[in-house]
């Protein structure tokens, strides 16, 4: 397995200025997931496995969707009760999501036991859940390479000392630029992002900034790159983790340390897969990229962002 | 003549959460002639003039400051009466200016009569002023290769008009993304910025990011680049102008049409010029940058961006 993504499989219901969409198959692992499952496909890869729990109401349509897209769902746990829900919406630019409210559900009592056969995947995803949950998953999972993880406002809020526990025992931590302000109570970018890296004890940071692209902090030198510039902005939800499931396919293709240069691959095709999910409500637009349109796009972006 | 500069003169009071600032030199004009001066004495041009007019309070030293940078200022009227004052604030991060006065003074009654001298320039860099002022600019100057002109909100505001005029008679529109956003009646950035092109029938539109960086529009394609990152946002009073003056020198060095690889060029050295002008009050850090800090951040700014 080249890269195992836990996280969350959820039902959102929400509402964007360009209209609204019930019980959409979300969560940071379906996200993740499609994305990673992407680029395996496409790459020869050696298979994207998805972790989490899920309540009795997931339909069987969407155990459907990750199998035709080739994921592997054997992590995933169905308990009874109903799935975790998020109602939510967003406004003007849509760079932040106001959330109306979170069931959280089966995920109240969720303690990941990872099976045997997925201890050892390349790259492991940790997205984004309870920063406590994230520390179980991290006992369990040694994973060949590296260790990416994502995290949310709501944990700096209140699981700030598990939160700044788990950061310390991963080799990349994901992050957007409120949060990194959030998390490091400094307002300039540049100097949030490397209090952020000392709390972590160093290693890469890479703070996502919505339609302003991404800044990343490597050991030998920082990367910005500009989004893919997009005037069909639908629903941003997943767009982040669509982001982070690329990025962990593209790092679990090579072996050893993890060079800027590499990071730098990664990013490209991170941004640009994110790029398609903002595109519609949920996974949709994700779940059905053809190869073609996304090598288009790929080319589309280099050339805009004058990218060597 | 490479490039004329015709903008504000003007004396700056100011204040931002990094310190206060009183009577400091500013206005497009000053920010555009020094950044424009500091690259023509670098590619060895043929030299910038700058266009305004000043009162009887402007100081010698000032004059000096031109002239010590090479810029030719016989272009300056000093007329009777005070020279135009703006006294403003920044908070937060700076992203928007807070203007708490403006005293137009001499620039009140200011009629541009151009001097034969000053009516062929490469590139006529028409910084931002009242429409109808620049309106009268461009019935004076025939410049040998093209016009840049920038504008600003409150016109967006009060004279709208005349404001759609003069747009359509330049090759090159440069305006900050709430501009855009705003003269298009768009929230996103993309769609506005398309509507801006075509009340201005085409060409080349400019939109300024501020830390965000830069969205060009060009017929061969569009150009996205992040801004130097920095830590050391000290004042943005004038980084727009630096910005164009920079972009502006660069373009000067060449004949016929622009392509879209030059753009990115100038945009590039735009970009960088920029970065020096934030991290002091007034224009201390542009009129001292040297070659040597020059070149050394324009090749880290490269890295950083991954350009080509």
């Amino acid at each position: 397995m080249d890269v195992l993504v836990v996280g969350s499989l959820a039902y959102d219901t929400l509402e964007t200025p360009a209209g609204s969409s019930e019980d959409e198959l979300g969560g940071s692992a379906s996200y993740g997931g499609f994305s990673a499952a992407f680029h395996n496909k496409k790459n020869h890869g050696n298979g994207i496995s998805i972790l989490g729990v899920v309540g009795k109401d997931f339909k069987q349509e969407h155990l459907d969707w990750y199998e035709n897209s080739e994921i592997d769902i054997s992590g995933i746990e169905i308990v009874e009760g109903n799935t975790f829900r998020w109602i939510g919406s967003y406004h003007g630019n849509m760079a932040e999501a106001v959330t109306h409210d979170t069931q959280l559900n089966v995920f109240e009592s969720f303690e990941p036991k990872i099976p045997q056969s997925h201890t050892n995947p390349k790259i492991l995803m940790c997205a984004n859940l309870l920063p406590s949950i994230q520390s179980t998953v991290l006992d369990q999972v040694t994973p060949r390479r590296l260790t990416v993880l994502d995290s949310m406002n709501l944990w700096i809020n209140i699981a700030l000392d598990e939160l700044l526990e788990v950061i310390k025992r991963v080799e990349v931590l994901i992050l957007n630029d409120g949060e990194v302000r959030m998390l490091s109570d400094e307002d300039n970018l540049m100097k949030a992002s490397k209090k952020v890296l000392s709390m972590k004890n160093g290693g890469i940071l890479i703070v996502k900034r919505g339609e302003h692209g991404v800044i990343a902090f490597h050991p030998e030198g920082i990367v910005s790159m500009p989004a893919y510039p997009t005037n069909n902005l639908v629903d941003p939800t997943g767009c982040g983790d669509t982001f982070a499931g690329a990025l962990c396919q593209h790092l679990s293709k090579r072996e050893g340390a993890l060079s800027r240069g590499e990071l730098i691959e990664a990013l490209t095709h991170a941004t640009v897969t994110a790029s398609f999910t903002i595109e519609d409500f949920g996974t949709s637009k994700l779940r059905n990229i053809t190869e073609e349109r996304y090598d288009s796009r790929y080319q589309d972006y280099k050339f805009i962002s004058n990218l060597r």
